[in-house]
């Protein structure tokens, strides 16, 4: 068994060993949803003070808007009766790192990891690589302020999303642990 | 300000008037990635022992693998270095509850939050809906194993997903907080 399996399990059976939240009924009791991106020094629970039953928290890379984000958000609403969405992206993102082109041609020379240094990202070896990556959206990011904001208005415009769901719109700082308002977002975001 | 959002930075005020992670490299040091539900209920890092900066986390309605989750999980291999990824849906998840008939009939004749009882989900009110509720795959689920083991397989088939990456495939138990392994997922994730 691999290492990391064997961890993840092993932390699985202390979680559950003494676990006191068998009665959490499905619906977030706190009625909020976040979207934020998947970067591993996120911890949205942590972060924004979530116990288990609070929220619901869709994460992508970038914390983006997607159609898949959207299709959470409705059900957040729809079905599980969320009333307030925020969206966060962050510093130091990865999305900011990259372009659809940069990706394209390092997927189409090898699948396997690439390395980045001052100059851009290199890829470590020749092939097996794959066409395939121009038919994906990267979303990349060039600013994260704009980004947060583009996020929001496509979220309050989509035909799916009632009017008076406030979206708040916020950068999370990797070197503070600190919540940046994005005071256009939050403006987009809000009830009319 | 709403009381969420005063309770979120409030939070975060907290979480980061002792922040000691300011050095965090960007890619996940433990080298892996969860893909998994929104829900409310699941708090990956505690059910899987993750810190800050350890492992990326997807998560959508479901914990499927999306275009915009087989993006990001590219993203968290090519560019981030991850190595074993984990996909993990749930006992009690919402997307058992409906299909694409009920939600679109649903969606319109409201958006407005819809209630369930024993005879199946209904709408609180008329007006205003939306007939675009047709246009999204909603991605619901009749069984968690059989759900789980086709996300994998999907996910190994990928064109852009390397032959050598190991994806295992769980169950959380919502009433017990425990990862169930779902064999044929697993089977499916194996490098061969």
């Amino acid at each position: 068994m691999s290492t990391i399996l064997n961890e993840v399990l092993h932390a699985n059976r202390n979680y559950s060993a003494d676990f006191d939240k068998a009665d959490l009924p499905m619906p977030p009791g706190r009625r909020f949803t976040i979207l934020t991106c998947m970067d591993a020094r996120l911890d949205p629970a942590k972060y924004a003070g979530l116990s288990e039953g609070d929220a619901h928290v869709i994460r992508n890379a970038g914390g983006r808007a997607t159609e898949d984000a959207i299709r959470s958000l409705v059900i957040s609403y729809k079905l599980l009766g969320t009333k307030e969405w925020f969206v966060i992206h962050h510093t130091d993102c990865g999305m900011e790192t990259f372009n659809n082109e940069i990706m394209t041609d390092l997927l189409s020379k090898s699948l396997k990891t690439a390395s980045v240094d001052s100059s851009g990202w290199h890829d470590c070896c020749e092939g097996p690589g794959s066409k395939e990556g121009k038919y994906i959206n990267w979303l990349t990011i060039k600013d994260q302020a704009e980004s947060v904001t583009e996020d929001v208005v496509r979220i309050k415009s989509h035909p799916l999303v009632p009017s008076d769901i406030p979206v708040y719109g916020y950068i999370y700082d990797v070197k503070s642990g600190r919540l940046i308002e994005v005071p256009a977002a939050t403006a987009a975001g809000r009830v009319a």
